[in-house]
């Protein structure tokens, strides 16, 4: 690259993989990066540019006129091409989108930013294969040839009705099968899975998963097809899913990397600290409260942060449990029932930790009252915070909000003020203070 | 199914889903399940089998005997049959190979259950399609719907030389596009990437998803074809990655969901809540060690839990951003630049977080010199637990432990010890006592 030697570097960048190309980009500053992809060809570049961070890319395009940018678009799949379009400033927007030569491309894209990025719409590629039920099968590997040059991989041909609505698929090894004078309607499958463009991405993924499909058709309301959704999308949204959540429940609220910068980073982490430190305000507030009991029990004072910190574990645990199982479907029965279910759960592995917590407080410090009352309220604090780290996730998804928030520092927090609160006035009724 | 009406189930269930029997499988009772096992086709149960949570399928295969467990077992392929024998019993599954009447089958399967469950052997199957290059293109088709009525569905049709060693693939498009007469090895494609059956399946994943991959071919040393990974297990298995390691932050130990047993959940979390408790015992004996100085500054007492939450939150959240950053292969650079990379970050969070703490304390307390020693503890608590929390994950990863261990409890207890002790100890400076 710094001796600018065009034609060599284009030699040895022939035949490498775009997601190589992609880490190579990575890894240059931006000059560089800009020189490769203008050097290039967009066929090679178009799909190294998706496969870069979303931080990278921008940077990158910023570089690049909007006519280059849509010759880049020109290489792309439309559902590749609508995720960078929606990246860019709006009237950057326009000036691409008026520069994409293909007029099909073009209304294709335009149609497709109308969707929203979390739907089916959002997620679904325009390119596939359809076939019309009326055709012959030299008719249709025929046209299948034509369409296919477009299409990067065939994962299922489509058949459609004359009034371009979906009505069931072609298998490759019936088409194989068949000789060339069979008419498509004798050999189509009408059972075909389907999703409407307007279905939330997560139900995409939840029937690709359950009926482990490699493509989806995507289709409007009444029926007619728009698009497919192919399983390489849907492991990306996963994987983004999981990230998104793990970062949520360590209190991390954008979805940051490694790489990102210390600005980026400390945006993503202090409100979640700031949280915390309002609740140990609080835990110090309702302590001081409680002053006068404290100074003649100090001894009290010593196990407030293992409480606050059972309060927390506790809570984690049933809530990390709950949003997982709500992720996957399989929370089944009645909020009732759950709580039941957590309530006896706390009070198996409150019993234990509370006894062994008596008797080392009963041995080490030989005061039989004191480790009756801490290790009392430790039960009662593991099973009230069972109860809220299961009850809140559970009332927010009834509510249509993502349970993930309510995982991580929140429930954390929330429980160590509680658990304060409840060992406080346990120790003091015991204790008869 | 209580009137047992067999005639008016079969037919009811003759064409739903493989994935929705399944679900039925799951809810009615255990003899409910066995009966319609026995009653529907295998054809049709075996797949709904291994749709089954393991202990849901545990269950219903000690009901079956081993005939007609193998009578299941001859509809699967390869990868869902080694994966539901490796779970029985060892004299059982002999037992069940046994019975096995597909003299091929058996023996692949005999030869996948020696391969490792978490490397590219474990998840790969038999089923796939292979053509010598010296077949034409007519020799070929024909091979292929013999071969492919073995397999669910064709991915890839994979070319191999006289030694059975992997040498290219074909593309469905250039078998439709070539005359009948033309020899394979002129139109194969010699590009293929495939894995090798001791690869770890974290590695398989990984590839795939870099290069948007649909299926690959196993090879072993010697080049020579194995089978092939489909994607669908790969989502499988990137999901339950994503679980684990969700559940492991959280403080579980086990791979369990929200039906599971009270004893099965117990036996997974109590564990980790016995880890928080010894944790909360050591802050109490350190505390403990403190005890005169406290007894004269309670105030001091009052913000522990604070100091202790900020600690646990802070590490948590480095952790995970390495936890995350290592599963996904993107950090880069020395540890040495990582941990300034977080101090310089825990600095910045800390002096916010520290800052407002100092006004909190001066404004409700009215002892300027209360404030600034709790406030400057918390500076220096935040960069220790900084640290402590990018640490330890990368130590773990490069002594080739799974860093995720290093996430939740284990860290939010051992940074509650070092944030009281250091808080402690900065207090009694600053005060001079």
């Amino acid at each position: 690259i710094n001796v600018k030697d065009d034609k060599g570097l284009q030699e040895l960048l022939h035949d490498v993989h775009h997601a190589d190309i992609a880490e190579i980009l990575d890894e240059v500053n931006g000059d560089e990066a800009t020189y490769l992809v203008r050097l290039l060809d967009s066929e090679q570049t178009s799909e190294a540019i998706m496969e870069l961070d979303e931080d990278v890319r921008e940077k990158l395009l910023d570089q690049l006129t909007p006519l280059e940018i849509a010759g880049e678009i020109e290489e792309m799949d439309t559902d590749d091409a609508v995720d960078m379009i929606a990246e860019l400033d709006d009237d950057i927007q326009r000036a691409v989108i008026d520069q994409i030569e293909d007029e099909e491309h073009k209304a294709d894209i335009r149609e497709m930013l109308q969707y929203d990025e979390n739907s089916a719409g959002g997620l679904m590629a325009k390119e596939l294969v359809r076939v019309k039920e009326t055709w012959t099968v030299a008719g249709c590997v025929r046209e299948m040839r034509r369409q296919a040059e477009e299409v990067t991989r065939v994962h299922s041909v489509y058949v459609v009705n004359k009034n371009d609505e979906l009505i069931g698929r072609l298998s490759l090894k019936d088409l194989l099968t068949s000789t060339t004078t069979t008419k498509i309607s004798e050999i189509y499958i009408p059972k075909v899975d389907f999703v409407n463009v307007n279905d939330p991405a997560e139900d995409v993924a939840k029937l690709m998963q359950k009926y482990d499909l490699e493509a989806v058709p995507v289709v409007d309301e009444n029926k007619r097809l728009l698009g497919r959704i192919t399983i390489d999308d849907i492991v990306d949204f996963i994987k983004d899913e999981a990230d998104k959540d793990y970062q949520m429940a360590a209190g991390i609220s954008q979805d940051v990397d490694t790489e990102d910068s210390i600005l980026t980073l400390t945006r993503a982490r202090l409100p979640w600290l700031f949280l915390g430190l309002l609740g140990g305000v609080g835990a110090a507030a309702i302590m001081g409260g409680f002053e006068e009991v404290l100074q003649n029990h100090v001894i009290l004072l010593l196990f407030t942060p293992l409480i606050a910190a059972m309060a927390g574990n506790v809570g984690v645990q049933s809530s990390a449990i709950i949003v997982q199982g709500l992720a996957n479907d399989d929370v089944k029965g009645s909020i009732g029932n759950r709580l039941l279910k957590e309530m006896l759960l706390a009070m198996l592995n409150g019993a234990a930790l509370a006894i062994v917590l008596f008797f080392f407080v009963w041995v080490s410090e030989g005061a039989v009252n004191y480790a009756a009352s801490i290790s009392i309220s430790l039960f009662v604090v593991i099973i009230v915070a069972g109860i809220i780290g299961t009850f809140i996730p559970l009332f927010l998804h009834k509510r249509g909000i993502d349970p993930a928030i309510a995982t991580g520092p929140f429930i954390t927090t929330s429980n160590d003020i509680f658990g304060i609160l409840i060992y406080l006035y346990i120790a003091k009724l015991i204790l008869g203070i």
